[in-house]
C-alpha cells in the first residue's frame, strides 16, 4: 500500500528547495521501488494570497489525512504588516497544534566537509553532533490567558502564560530518553527551575521519567548556563530536552554553531510517529527565486521522514549518504561555498544528490 | 558628605573577590581622596546559614539606606536542596525587586589582551563591545499567577505568567536609548512578537519611545534569530534591549563569546541611578577559598558603580585603565591564563590593579 506525503512548499525559497527533495523522492521511487505518493497544497503567505488564510482547511485536511508532511518554509516581509491572526507563522503553529506534533527533533551536526563554515574554532566544534528535543505544542506558545488588555487606568498590559502539565512533560521526556538510548545515552534537560515554578515541575517530572531509563545519564542545566555552555564547549552535549520557548532559542543557537544552517533538517512528531519535516532555516526571501538556495536541509528532512515516520532506516541512510557524497564531490551552494569547491545552483545540488543515490 | 556602599560578599568565591575590590576602593580613598564608606552584610547562603533567610531584614535595610550596593555572588550546591523560598537566588531577586532595580546593564567586551580566550575565531570577535540592557524587575520572573497546582483530575500543572505594562516597557526602553546615545547609537530590541502578544506590545512601545531618539538607529529581532546572530556575527550589535528572561539567556551567551566571563561586570539600576553592582559570573563553589578566582569582574563592577551611581567618570575610568594595565603587565588568574603570561592568585591580581592605580 502506497503511503502519502503532504507537500507544503510555502514561501520564499520554499518551492525551490522542496522541488529538489521531490526529485530525490522520484529517484527513490524509480530506483528503489519506494511506494510513496505526494500531494501538494498551499501554506503560509502563498496560501494567504490565494485564499485569505495562511492555513486553508483543505491544507489542514490534507496534512491530517497524509502519513507525513514535508514543509519548505513560510513567511516573508510582504506578510509582516498583516494582522497577527493571518500571518504565515500562524500556519506553522496551527499545523503543529492541530496535528499534535509535540516532539520537535533538531539535530545540530557539523559536517566535516564544512568544518570551516563555523564561526567557532575547529577544535571546539569538530565532530559536533547534538540533538535538541524541543516540546512543540505547549508552554508559553499556546498558554492562556494571552493577549493585550487595557487596565482601568487606561494602561495596556501584554500577557502570555507559560503552562505545562505533568503529562505534557512526561511524554516529551519519554521521547528524549528514547532518543538518547539510540545515541550517546546522555540527556541534559534545560529549565529555569531556580526562578520559574513551571520548570521546577519540568525538572521533577523529567527526573521521575528518568528512573525508567537507568542507562541514560541525566543532567539538568539552567537555560542561561546552557546558552553559555553551547558557546563554551558544545561537544559536552548529546541530547538536550527543553520547553517550547527555550528550545526555539537554544536550537537556533546550536544550529548556528555549525555555521551551515542550510544543512540542518528537523522533525516534528506526534504520539504515533506521524510527523512534519522541514529545514530549520527560514524562507530567505532575499534569495528566493534565484536558484541559489541550499536544498540539502530539505533533502535531509526527507531522510528524517523515512527514518521516523516510515521507519525505513535503509532509505533514510541512503539519503544521508547521498548528501555526504554530494559534498564529497566538491559541489556547494553559495551559503556553504569556500575556496577550492565548486559553486552550484539549487537544482544542480539536487542533481548531485540524485546522482549519488 | 561621604557616600555609603553596602557590601554583600555572599557565597563561594564572593568574599575573596569582593575583598580585592575593597582593596581597590581603599587605594582610591587614600590616593585620590574618594569619600566613600562601606558596610558589610550577609546575603545568600551565608545569610541563610546564619539567620535562616537568604535576605535578612538588616541586609535589605542596609541596601536600601546605602547609595549603592556591591555584591559578590550567591548560591552553591549546599543550598540547592533547600525549599524554593529560602534558596540563595531569592535574595538576588528580592534585592532587585525591593530596590526597584529595573535596568540591568551587561557589557560583553573582548579585551584584546585576552583575544585567544574566546571559542570563536578571532576575526569574528576581535573588538567585540556589546551592551545588553535587560529588564530586571518584571516579565515572567515576577508575573502572577505562578506556582504548581493540582487539577481536579489529580494532575499537576506548573504556571508562570509573562506580563509587561506599557510603562515598564517604556522606562527600560528609555534607558536603552539613552545608553545607545552614549555609545554607537544603534539599538536592537529583541522580542518574540511573532508568537507572544506580550512582546508584540513590547515592540510597539519600544518603537514609540524611539521617536524621541531620532539619532538612534532602532532595529527589532526575534529572540531565536538574536541567539543565532550572536554566534554568527556578534559585532553587528551595539546595544541590545530585551525582557528579563530573554536578557538572562542572551547576556550569558554574549558574555561567553568573549571567553572570559571572569572579566565582566554588571549594573542594576533604579529610576534614580542608584544601583547594585556585581560580576556576571557566579559563586564558583568548586574553586571557593582557594585564592584562584578572578577578581577583575568585581573590580570593574566597582568601576561601573562610580560611573553610574556616583557619576564619577574620572574614578571609573581610572579603575578601567588600571585593570587594563594589570592585564598589560602580563598577570593572569587561572581562568584567563595562557602560555607566556604569569599565573597569579586572586590577591596578587588585586595588588596588580592597586599598583596600576
Ligand atoms: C516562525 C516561528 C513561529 C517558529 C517558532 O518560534 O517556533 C520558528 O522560529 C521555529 O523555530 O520553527
Ligand atoms: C541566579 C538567577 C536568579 C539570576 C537570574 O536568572 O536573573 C542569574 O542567572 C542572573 O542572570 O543574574
Amino acid at each position: 500500500m502506497s503511503k502519502k506525503i503532504a507537500v507544503l512548499p510555502g514561501d520564499g525559497i520554499g518551492p525551490e528547495i522542496v522541488r529538489e527533495a521531490l526529485k530525490v523522492l522520484d529517484c527513490l521511487r524509480q530506483e528503489f521501488g519506494v511506494a510513496v505518493e505526494t500531494e501538494e497544497a498551499l501554506v503560509g503567505g502563498a496560501a494567504y494570497d490565494a485564499t485569505g488564510t495562511p492555513l486553508p482547511p483543505e491544507t489542514l485536511e490534507l496534512a491530517k489525512a497524509a502519513d507525513a508532511v514535508l514543509l519548505g518554509a513560510v513567511g516573508g516581509p510582504r506578510w509582516e504588516p498583516l494582522d497577527y491572526s493571518v500571518r504565515p507563522e500562524r500556519a506553522l503553529l496551527g499545523l503543529r497544534s492541530e496535528l499534535g506534533l509535540f516532539a520537535n527533533l533538531r539535530p545540530a551536526v557539523l559536517y566535516p566537509q564544512l568544518a570551516d563554515a563555523s564561526t567557532l574554532k575547529p577544535e571546539v566544534v569538530s565532530g559536533l553532533d547534538i540533538l535538541i528535543v524541543r516540546e512543540l505544542t505547549g508552554g508559553i506558545y499556546f498558554g492562556k490567558p494571552r493577549g493585550v488588555r487595557t487596565l482601568d487606568d487606561g494602561e495596556r498590559v501584554g500577557i502570555n502564560t507559560l503552562i505545562y502539565s505533568e503529562s505534557e512533560i512526561r511524554r516529551i521526556a519519554q521521547v528524549a530518553f528514547d532518543t538518547a538510548m539510540k545515541r550517546g545515552k546522555r540527556l541534559c534537560s534545560v529549565d529555569k527551575a531556580n526562578v520559574l515554578e513551571c520548570t521546577e515541575l519540568w525538572r521533577e517530572v523529567v527526573t521521575e521519567v528518568g528512573r525508567d531509563y537507568p542507562a541514560v545519564e541525566l543532567s539538568h542545566m539552567y537555560v542561561d548556563n546552557a546558552a553559555m555552555q553551547l558557546v563554551r564547549a558544545p561537544k559536552q552535549f548529546d541530547v538536550m530536552v527543553t520547553t517550547n520557548m527555550f528550545g526555539d532559542i537554544l536550537s537556533d543557537c546550536a544550529a548556528m554553531l555549525t555555521g551551515s544552517i542550510g544543512m540542518l533538517p528537523s522533525a516534528s512528531l506526534d504520539e504515533k510517529g506521524k510527523g512534519m519535516y522541514e529545514p530549520i532555516h527560514g524562507s530567505a526571501p532575499d534569495i528566493a527565486g534565484k536558484g541559489v538556495a541550499n536544498p540539502l536541509a530539505t533533502i535531509l528532512s526527507l531522510g528524517m521522514l523515512f527514518r521516523y515516520t516510515f521507519s525505513d532506516e535503509d532509505i533514510a541512510a541512503r539519503i544521508d549518504k547521498a548528501v555526504e557524497a554530494a559534498l564529497d564531490s566538491g559541489v556547494r551552494t553559495a551559503d556553504i561555498w569556500s575556496e577550492g569547491t565548486r559553486k552550484v545552483s539549487t537544482a544542480e545540488m539536487g542533481d548531485a544528490v540524485v546522482a549519488a543515490l
